[in-house]
């Protein structure tokens, strides 16, 4: 499957892993190309197996993905709703369609993530982030409007109510070092680093059985939005989801075999292990 | 409208920022007449579109607002209810009230929340506290109650179980410093840089349009009450409450006009286009 | 009533506060032989007002519990089931009931926590690790499968979305200090600390009333899964489940008799009170 013919971004495979490198024009505007590129991409993930994991950078040595196009914005309809009207935005439609794709997907942040680009980034299972590069701002409070790409929505998500409050009503740059400290980025990693760091991360992540990746991913969103009596249901109906579908019997058979439970020499070395099992199917 | 009248704070109003100063007695108590003054003081910002941010502070010098007042806890019924009859207590409803108010609000926190007191600053949207004189402590597990001014149920709403857990079954003082490193506050300041933070936070927050405030607060408080899908739903329904109301379409216009997306410099700049479109109404 | 006749660990009592020693086989496997213990272990404390605080343990020096069985996990069924069909595991229905035993939990972690014994330590209200000795690892994606002893259902109850769905999806060691950053855990201690550190908050804990106990901890579970109108509710009607069998009236009489509202001294001393209320019954 060739992940080819993007406007926006190209997209380049090796083995497991889709690295998606953002190219469009000076500043990566998120407009009507990109969303229909995405969505593009995302149709094509649901349906492969052979990519486990995407990661998203940027070719401009600034900007990451920039903010929603004020082309769209500036026609944006000013005529309230009700509850019932509401309806699923064009953007918060296809970021939450990335957000589901059976894929593991991260966020490689080394420039500005602002607005709808910073939407996009909270859509992505995991983020990091290059010091003295990476700054986001969520500016919409400050526009006029709120940030309705699913950021109002996945803020408190990610860090605790008030510092969600506090990012989105005071509309200012965070670094990557305060961003890792309120929770909104996984880690804040040296310019020099981070690049190593994600793709040691999603080539370990690619040698996993895609199913498994989809259930855990799957699970994991399902966990914060339901009870933990139907969360725990949940779970039980993802393991069958994989069992039925991974070498999972086979693989702890040979964990079995190999007297894992009884060999404290073999439970020292259980990161060894999960990767040697990997060639198991 | 006058912000006067008031038992046991005074209110004072500088451009879209008013300053509430807890001054009752001794040590700020939390009782009757507290609760009827920001009952009334609810009542009157969800009126007002003129006061954007709301900071609560206090004029004693070691306590922010005191816990319960005693005098009314140790007549409470000892009977148990069952979960049909269970309605809400008074101090819920008054904290749910200026938790909702349209106000971004902003606990500043020079010296001791305890019980009733930390539920207070809980249900503001943000807590700054400054190191060497906060502590913090819901000391109600030791009295025989729970904390039951939305005090068990804003808590993991700000930290994770773990830590929501040990902060309400210890019933200890935590300093700014733990309290920041667990979540509880937004940051942690020395004593001498708590008032400028404040002040600067809150002053920017005051110069954005009042209904994108309210329509930014309302919708992080819906969204972790919702799964995502209604959510997301949510957040479309905010943004034409907001863009029917606010300049939003000649903001995103006269940034669409100069070149933004096209343009790293102004990319740079967003700081600074964030804060001159202010003046575009 | 006697903690007594279990294969796995052993039980002591010490006033309020029972410490489980995990001590099975070389490596603490959590099978069978565990699960009947920890559920046998539940129906007790369900029913015993002594025990406030159960602190778990291992005397293993390497390993505090191990994984699920795979002896067990070996013979798993491959067949995909719908939503409907879906069933508690048996993992996940006793670590449930062990996480909502009335009393407060407490996982002492001084040696490798993976795979299922890392899902019982999240179904613990709380979690210290000696840094230099704990690890965990969630390595069921590298397996085939998911963490389904409600670690996928908890992990981001813990910690943000971001940070879960890495610790879910990367399958590597996590140390003490990752995992206090990560929120995992409460805190990570010394090696040499964490056995005061635990000892003393358990200690401090087993003085305050059962009921008080057990309505704080069901409460902030019950919180995150409610919206906070029906959290607040939750809250009232736990109230009066705690004044109704806790002397919680006389302790606030007796704070109130202090005058400890008009006092600035006595609320200096809120700590000392809190446990100097203790012994009026």
């Amino acid at each position: 499957m060739a992940y080819e013919g993007y406007t926006t971004f190209t997209a380049s495979q090796d083995e497991g892993v889709l690295t998606v490198t953002f190219d469009f024009g000076s500043v990566n505007v998120q407009g009507q190309e990109m969303l229909s590129d995405l969505n593009g991409l995302a149709m094509r993930l649901e349906r492969d197996r052979d990519i486990k994991v995407v990661v998203f950078q940027s070719a401009n040595p600034e900007i990451w993905v920039c903010h929603y196009d004020t082309n769209l914005l500036k026609d944006m309809s000013t005529e309230a709703v009700s509850r019932e009207e509401a309806k699923l935005l064009d953007l918060q439609a296809v970021l939450e369609r990335i957000s589901k794709v059976p894929q593991a997907t991260i966020a490689k942040l080394e420039g500005f993530a602002r607005g709808g680009g910073h939407e996009f980034a909270l859509a992505c299972d995991m983020r990091f982030a290059a010091r003295g590069k990476y700054k986001f701002m969520q500016m919409e409070v400050g526009m006029g409007i709120l940030p309705c790409g699913g950021g109002a929505s996945r803020m408190a998500r990610q860090v605790g109510l008030g510092r969600a409050l506090e990012i989105i009503l005071s509309a200012r740059d965070f670094d990557a070092d305060e961003a890792e400290a309120y929770g909104t980025i996984n880690k804040a990693l040296e310019p020099d680093e981070i690049g190593e760091y994600v793709d040691t991360l999603a080539k370990r992540i690619a040698k996993f059985p895609a199913e498994s990746i989809n259930a855990c991913k799957q699970m994991v969103y399902e966990s914060i939005d339901k009870p933990i009596d139907e969360a725990l249901k949940a779970e039980a109906y993802w393991l069958y989801q994989a069992t039925s579908k991974t070498p999972a019997v086979k693989r702890f058979q040979i964990a079995d075999d190999q007297g894992l439970e009884h060999d404290i020499e073999n439970q020292r070395n259980w990161n060894k292990l999960v990767m040697d099992v990997q060639n198991i199917n």
